[in-house]
């Protein structure tokens, strides 16, 4: 997706500790490099997570996770990690992600792509819960794209 | 998919640090977990990463990685990572991964399924290069459910 | 210390995702290696973490750690973890910690040694509290070489 | 030691995946961010890691890790990694760090402080060298203490 697509761009530098002997990211990390993206998302919209959720009785729990991997971050690369929602169904959401690095001629590379999807749930139960419409309000004035509903 | 559908099985216990301010396993660190699984399938076919491969010139590089989250583990927890190669392309192997938690009534839970895809390379240019004959072969002569060519 | 000084070994496989660029695994794991010894120290001893400490209202909170670093450990090296307690306070315990490495000849290889010290805290308020009665017995019972009171 | 001891500072954010079931950072990823302190330091003095080391033929291996825990890191807190050399041996180097938290009272809580101390080894023969010249030369130009020769 172009860039412009996406709602939110958070950098973060890739450290020594997340980087594997063939001197690339481990690829189980891009899963905590989206998690801070996300973090920032919730944030950005006004709702940081967990306290607004919890005060609504709710929190998220992962139910899919998909990366693809293009080219390998190495160490000490800064790196965007870009968010947006690209789906809200009726207790599920769906955040698309991609990460890039900019090169020293002004283009970038595309490093990954991904999704994770969230089950809003009841916090105590953990069982599944309608997305309040705090949320769905917040995400809807946020995103340049209107989340699919689905 | 049942459990004979794998052709290996491998036990971990869930560290501490492994788990977050939810009482369950960080999404993120299931990967990890697949990643100690297929370290366990090459050396169970008889070729340990990475030295086999290198000796081949060639090296894996993820493409893609997939999880899906069913039921949380917790920590202490003792988990199987089942794993068998579901596809064997010109220049790709797919993973597939299962996990699950033995219960106190000798029930099973399933708690995540997934995938990982690694592309053979070249191990300096990094570069796709056809699955090795004699990977083909160990992993033909390991797997009870012959992969799918792709 | 000699190998017969500790009370209890825990062996692990390092795994891919604990490596570095420099292929030996990064300086912070060691704690997560020597958080798993000390899990399994508390198991032991007859009281799983955090079970039999939440039980009595306290939990344990780490006020320092040490790390030699002697050897590096490897992708794929089986390393033992020793574990005793050095020394029990009136609120704290010292854990003194050793990793090992079996060679091809029969010798070992010392890897690192160091210690982690916790708190007993009451569970809510996090302020120190007296070691329970029932952990002081339950180690001087366990241990080879009764722990220094300090 | 003051915060005007230290010769470097360098903020970042506490990541979900860092955070332990007690809502705290687990004890070995103050490693971590001890390593992402150095990285910076390095870079501060003009010789990013590992690159101007690597063209001298040779690299660090940590020898020793301390940390005393002060005060709790919390899920999103931002935290402050100060850094500086406290001693400059033959062939090792120790760095000095402290972890803080700025409160919105303007205080700052003390989180943690600590030590790496660092062996420079030849790349190859992972043996120790002394520390190169430029490298104690650029130390002494950026610190404001000057380090102890030890």
């Amino acid at each position: 997706m172009p860039r412009e697509d996406f709602s939110l761009s958070y950098s973060l530098r890739v450290r020594w500790a997340e980087v594997d002997h063939q001197g690339i990211v481990f690829n189980g990390h891009y899963l905590t490099f989206f998690d801070v993206g996300i973090t920032e998302y919730w944030r950005a919209i006004g709702y940081p997570y967990p306290d607004a959720l919890a005060a609504a009785g709710c929190d998220t729990f992962a139910v899919k996770s998909t990366v693809e991997y293009h080219a390998p971050a190495r160490y000490d690369d800064v790196v965007d990690v870009l968010v947006r929602v690209g789906r809200i169904g009726r207790s599920s959401m769906q955040f698309l992600l991609e990460m890039r690095r900019a090169e020293a001629d002004a283009s970038e590379t595309h490093l990954v792509s991904g999704e994770v999807i969230y089950v809003i749930a009841d916090a105590q139960a953990r069982r599944p819960t309608p997305v309040p419409a705090f949320l769905r309000e917040a995400i809807a004035r946020f995103e340049r794209i209107a989340p699919v509903a689905g």
